[in-house]
């Protein structure tokens, strides 16, 4: 069988701070197109690659996590939306369009198919597996409607809001009938939220020298539900403004992925004043409920109602520059690689 | 109507730091045993009176708490065992016993009769109505049961376990069938956690001097639920030993409310890692809990199932030195002040 050329990205070696450039290169191995004889993987053409702030602890050595760290000298693993151009497992055929974990190069052979979903419909734009359709759309719904358990009227603030998973979280609380304020870290980002995610306010927390005044300000009645995306400081500040009963769906903590000492959060205190229930998830525990979501999704968006925006670059060349710009909060909503279009 | 001589312990002002015995002052006043004409108050003998962690924070000037902080000058609030002297109220008769919040003094005029509840039962010790049956004993009741929803052979975390509520806490989860460790400050207090409580293991935080450490070796598979009456420090180093899906009620951070500067906790990150959810709880929340948990626990006490230790000093001259002690772990088992036997 006539073996491929296979663009890569590939993994150097384990870093502490921010990644860089020099942490990740580019490679051309090859790639026979065909499943191997008697095997049950799949081999995908990749079609877009998703950056995900998950994939800096992956860059750091530990055996402590819910996702194993990167190997040093392969390629990066991540999610993305594929093309299966051939198949060994009875649930994907040729031509299906699948999402789930894959690798950032030209063609994968994924042999843990149990992460990879086949695409139902394709009226939207295929990226959206990536995002609102994905992990980051499932991370939304579960970490808003199942953690935070919230209800109509609620004081919802939601930090990294213009994020893949924070655009939505807003929309979603939104819809409910709940009053949302987000943060974010440019004014672009906070134009964004107000006027196209339909967030009551928004402001740009790295103008703020004082987050605890900023929120009370925002939130002179105390916050209800906090979907903390970054954790350190702004946590921190949060605890001093929550509601009694209050919830905090801790769904990551961007600020504290670069550190070397993690910043300490003082205020936890106010969890037992306030009777706030903290809760950390992790989305492959909520995969059941992806076709509960898809149904109330599609529509939505469809009709307009739900938006999503992208941030897209072209060419797994500039995958490395995309996750980097994460970090940095250079992307404007969900970062997405194009590798190819089908 | 003649008035009596009753004896008060006086709170002097706002501090900062441990409090000491020139934070308080005894004086006496005087006191009709008679409730006001017209008035749907009760005057009551206080027989017992209750020191609590949560004390001391109504020591500091604060508007952001679920309990007023002492006001300058006056008598000092608390949970107490008293007998009701006369009533203004249809709910309470001269000769009733009752707990529930009184003052530091022989005699009390309490207008807040929504605080008090008539004492069932006699033939326990009346004194336990501070602490078992009580307000601490329904926080381990409610802490445990409700806010740590426990499985048979789950590990088992209490820190202060020998203490009015950590005590219970152990017990209840042994009952239940967990594996169960507690942590205290002295050998005496360990040996009773082993030896009397039935803790499965103990250790005297004061000489482990990496906690990381420590926790890893009594659970070398993890934490399934961590009793907080501690915070600070140990919080940190328990959140590094959390198992997935791990509860952590927060019921207490004595550590921190002597201290001008709050410690941060660095490692919340292990939140998400470990889809932990931890949840703070006050027991005002949970008073419609009171009669079943009195139906399960008199039982257990009557059949010597569940014990229980109280550390007694008498006269209320005592009183201060009672609180002041608890924040240094003085006192070994629950603090008590008998201020009269009936």
């Amino acid at each position: 069988m006539a073996e491929v050329s296979n663009k890569q990205v590939i993994f150097k070696d384990y870093i502490s701070g921010f990644p860089t450039d020099a942490d990740m290169y580019i490679t051309t191995s090859t790639i026979s197109l065909k499943v191997p004889e008697g095997s049950k993987a799949v081999l995908v053409k990749n079609l877009y690659l998703s950056c995900d702030p998950y994939m800096r602890p992956r860059m750091t050595y530990t055996t402590d996590s819910y996702v194993d760290s990167f190997k040093p000298g392969s390629v990066i693993e991540g999610y993305g939306v594929a093309k299966v151009l051939d198949s060994g497992h009875p649930n994907f055929s040729k031509g299906d369009l699948v999402w789930g974990f894959t690798n950032w190069e030209e063609y994968s052979l994924i042999t843990s198919t149990e992460m990879l979903i086949k695409i139902p419909t394709t009226d939207v734009p295929l990226s959206y597996y990536t995002g609102i359709l994905g992990m980051p759309g499932l991370t939304a719904y579960a970490g808003f409607y199942e953690i935070c358990t919230p209800k109509k009227g609620e004081y919802v603030y939601v930090s990294a809001a213009s994020g893949a998973v924070g655009q939505l979280v807003g929309q979603f609380a939104k819809l409910l009938g709940c009053y949302v304020v987000g943060s974010a870290g440019s004014k672009e980002k906070v134009d964004l939220l107000k006027n196209k995610f339909g967030f009551d306010e928004a402001f740009n927390y790295k103008e703020e020298t004082d987050l605890v005044a900023c929120l009370k300000r925002y939130f002179p009645e105390g916050i209800d539900i906090y979907f903390d995306n970054v954790g350190g400081k702004m946590l921190d500040a949060v605890l001093l403004n929550m509601r009694v009963h209050g919830r905090i769906a801790a769904c990551g903590m961007i600020s504290q992925y670069n550190l070397d000492k993690l910043e300490g959060v003082c205020n936890l205190i106010n969890i037992i004043i306030k009777q706030v229930r903290m809760q950390g998830f992790v989305i492959t525990s909520y995969y059941h409920l992806y076709p509960k979501y898809l149904e109330m999704v599609l529509p939505h968006i469809k009709e307009g109602k739900i938006v999503y925006v992208e941030d897209t670059v072209e060419g797994l060349e500039s995958a490395p520059q995309a996750l980097i710009g994460l970090f940095s909060g250079r992307n404007v909503g969900k970062q997405v690689v194009v590798v190819a279009r089908e």
